[in-house]
C-alpha cells in the first residue's frame, strides 16, 4: 500500500466515525497503519472532520513516534495508537471514540458484560475496562500510560478487540481499520443493549458459555460458516 | 409470483430494516416463501445491505434446507427460518433483526408485557422470549434448535406476530414479508415503550384483558373496523 | 376557509407528524374543524402517511359524525376527536400520537408532573391522565368513551393543551391543527425530559407556583411579552 | 467587525442549534456581542429558526438594554443575556437551548459531576446548577434575575463555560458564539454520559483531580498541545 492510498483509509474511516454517529465535535480519531513501511497515518489533532484531506493526515514512524510526513500535529493520542500497534503486532487500524453508551460504561468504568450473541459475534466475553491511572502517570507520558494500561489488560486481540479506558471511552481495533470502525460500531450497540438488558434485570447473568464460544466460533477461526467463503 | 419477484421483495425488505434503524452492520436478515414452489428466498450471509441485489440472494427449498439457486450462501439463520416456515403455514415472511430495545428484553430473558394499545394493535398479549437451549442443542444443529425453540412457545402466529429468542433478538413475521417487516417496526415501538413504562412504574400493570382484545380485534379478523375496506 | 384548505391543512398537519418522529407506521392522525361549516377533516383510516392527498382526507358531519365527503374510511378515532370538539368549542385541531415519551407516561398511567419551564411555557401545570375505561365502555362506543374520559377530566383546554389516555397515548389540541402539532411536540419534550429528570432525582418535585405562572402567561393572555407582537 | 457580520454570525449559530439537536420549536437562543461598538445581536423572540435573515436579528445596547436596530423585539431571555456579558468581559458568544439531557439535570436540580474525560477537555469540574428564584425576583425583572443567579455561582467563565438554571435548562458561553456552540454541544454529551454513568453506577466517583486538569489543560492555556498550534 502507498502512503497514499494509506492516509486515504484513514481519511475515509475517520469520517465513518461521524457518519456513524461514534464521534462528534473533534471526540474520536482513526489510524492505520503499514508494517512494512514502520508508518502510521493517524488524525491530525483538533481539525474538523469535514477539514480531512489525505495531505492533512500525519505520517507517524512506528518506531521512534516522529511526524515523518504531513504539516499537521497528529492527534494528542498518537502514543496511545503507537503502544497499541507495538504490542498488537496482528493489528492493523484503530479507532478511539466518544460513542455515547461505550463512553457511559468507561465513565462507570465498569466492564460490558457479554449478555448476548450481538456481543459474542464480535467480543469473546465481557469488554475490559483498564484501571485507574496514576498521579505519576498521568503527570509523564500520559497518553502513553493509557496504552500501556489498555495492553495491561493482557487480552488476545484478535478475540478481543475493543478495551474501555477508565473514566475516558473505548478504543476497538482490527486488521485493518475498517474492521476496527466495524468493531467500534459492534461495541456501541453491545453497550447500548447491555445497558438497556440491565435496567430491565438488574441481575442480569451473562451468556452460557457454549452459547458464547459457538457465535463468536461461527463468524472467526477455522472453523467459521458465517459470510461468504473468501 | 416468479423467483425474481419473490428475490425482488426480499431485497427490498433487508433494505427496509436498515431504513427503519432495525439493523446495523449485518444483524438482521428478511425471507419470504412461495409456498407453491417449495421455496424461501433470503438474505445472503454477511452480505453488506448495501451490496444486495436479486441475483445476490440464494433460494432454499423449503423441504430439503439446500440452495437451489444463487451463487451465494444463505444466511447462518436459515434452518431457522425454514423451522418457522414449516411450522408456521400461513407465513410468508419472517424478518430477524437486532433491534435495539428488542433486544434489551431478549437480553434480559424477560417477555415483553402488553402494557399499551399500541402492543394491543399488533400482538394479541405478552410477547414471549424462548427457553434457553442446552449445550446439546449449542453443539448439533444450533440454528434450528433455534427456530424449535420459537415454535416450542405454542404462540398462534397470527395473533403473536413475534418471539424474542434469549440472550439473542427478536423474530417477527406476517402473511407476506412487509407485514414481517410492519411487525417488527412494531415491535420495536412496544420494547421502547414498555421499557420506559416500566421506568416510570416498575410494578406497572398489563392492561385489561379488554382492552387488549378490543384494539387486536378492530384491526384484525372477522369485526375488524380499522383501516379501510378491502 | 374553504373544504379543499381545510383538507389541505389536514394533510399537512398528518405529514407533520411523520417528520417530527411522533408517528410511525399509521399510529396517529390529525384533525382540523371548520366551525362554520361544521365539519371536521380527518386522516383516513390506517392509510400510509406517504400515501395522503386531499381527496383522500374525509369530512365529517360534527354533529351527527357522519361521513360527508371522501371516499375513504374516517380514523377510527374520528368520535374521540368528535367528542373533543364537541366540549371544547374553541379547539380548532386536534393530533394524537404514539410518541415515544408520551406514551411511556401513560402506559405508566402517570401524568407528567410540571418540572420544568419548557413544561410550564405550554401547559399550565401537570399534564392529566384519564382513568381507565370499564368494560362496559370499551364494550359500546369504545372510541368516544375515550374522549369523554379526557373530557371528565375538567381541564381548561387552553390552559392545558394536552392529555394522556391511560395504556394509550396522547392527545394535544390548539386553536387549530399547526398549534395542535406543536403542542403534541412540546409534549413530547417535556415527557422526555420529566422521565430523565426523575431517574437523576425519583423525588424531584415540581416547579414553584410562581414560576409556573410566569412562564405560562409571558406566553400566552393578556400580559403576554414572549413572540412578536401580533 | 460590521453590525451586519455580527448578525450573520447570530443568524448561523442560532441555526446551528436546530441542526445540532440542540433545540426544538422556538427553545432556544444564540447570541454574539461587539464590545467595541457596545452592542448585542440576539435572535428574535419566539421567530421560527427557518424564518431568521440577518435584518430579522436585533441589535440591543450592551449598557442600555435598549433596542438600536432591528424592527423584531428580541428574545424574552435577552435580560440574562445582557447579565452574563456585563458580568463575563471575556465572553463574547451566549447559547441558551433545551437541549434534552442538560435540561434533565437543570431540572432535577443536580450539577453535573465531571465523571470523564469528555467533560474534563470543556469543563474544569462539575456544572453547576443555579439555586431557585424567590418569588420577588420571579415577580420583578425574572430574565435579569436568571442572569443574576447565574453570575453568582462565582465560576471563572473561562475554565466553566457552562451553567445550568435550575428548573429551567442551560446556558454556554465562549470567546464567541460559535466556541458557546461548541461549548453547549459538549455540555449536551457529557450531560448525557453522565446520566447514564449514574444508571449504570449510582455511587459513580467524580474523576481524580489530575486527570481532570491533565485534560482540561491540554487543551486550554499555555501548556496546550491538543489541536493545532495558533
Amino acid at each position: 500500500m502507498t502512503a497514499d492510498a494509506l492516509r486515504r483509509r484513514v481519511v475515509t474511516a475517520n469520517l465513518e466515525l461521524v457518519r456513524l454517529g461514534l464521534a462528534v465535535l473533534t471526540f474520536g480519531n482513526a489510524s492505520a497503519v503499514d508494517r512494512e513501511a514502520g508508518v502510521m497515518a493517524i488524525k491530525p489533532s483538533g481539525v474538523p472532520y469535514h477539514e480531512l484531506s489525505e495531505d492533512s493526515i500525519p505520517l507517524v514512524d512506528l518506531a521512534e513516534g516522529t511526524v515523518v510526513a504531513g504539516s499537521r500535529r497528529p492527534s494528542s493520542d498518537t502514543p496511545t495508537h503507537l503502544a497499541l500497534y507495538r504490542a498488537f503486532p496482528d493489528v492493523g487500524g484503530i479507532v478511539h471514540t466518544h460513542s455515547p453508551y461505550a463512553t457511559a460504561w468507561a465513565q462507570a468504568r465498569r466492564g460490558i458484560p457479554c449478555l448476548g450473541t450481538t456481543h459474542a459475534d464480535h467480543f469473546r466475553g465481557a469488554v475490559p475496562v483498564t484501571r485507574q491511572l496514576t498521579a505519576a502517570e498521568i503527570a509523564g507520558g500520559y497518553e502513553e500510560a493509557t496504552g500501556a494500561a489498555i495492553v495491561e489488560l493482557g487480552v488476545d486481540p484478535t478475540a478481543m478487540p475493543a478495551a474501555l479506558v477508565a473514566s475516558h471511552g473505548p478504543f476497538a481495533w482490527g486488521r485493518n481499520v475498517d474492521e476496527a470502525v466495524e468493531n467500534a460500531v459492534a461495541l456501541e450497540a453491545v453497550a447500548t443493549s447491555a445497558y438497556r438488558a440491565l435496567v430491565l434485570r438488574s441481575e442480569c447473568a451473562e451468556i452460557d458459555g457454549d452459547l458464547l464460544a459457538k457465535h463468536f466460533d461461527r463468524k472467526h477461526g477455522p472453523g467459521a460458516y458465517y459470510g461468504q467463503p473468501s
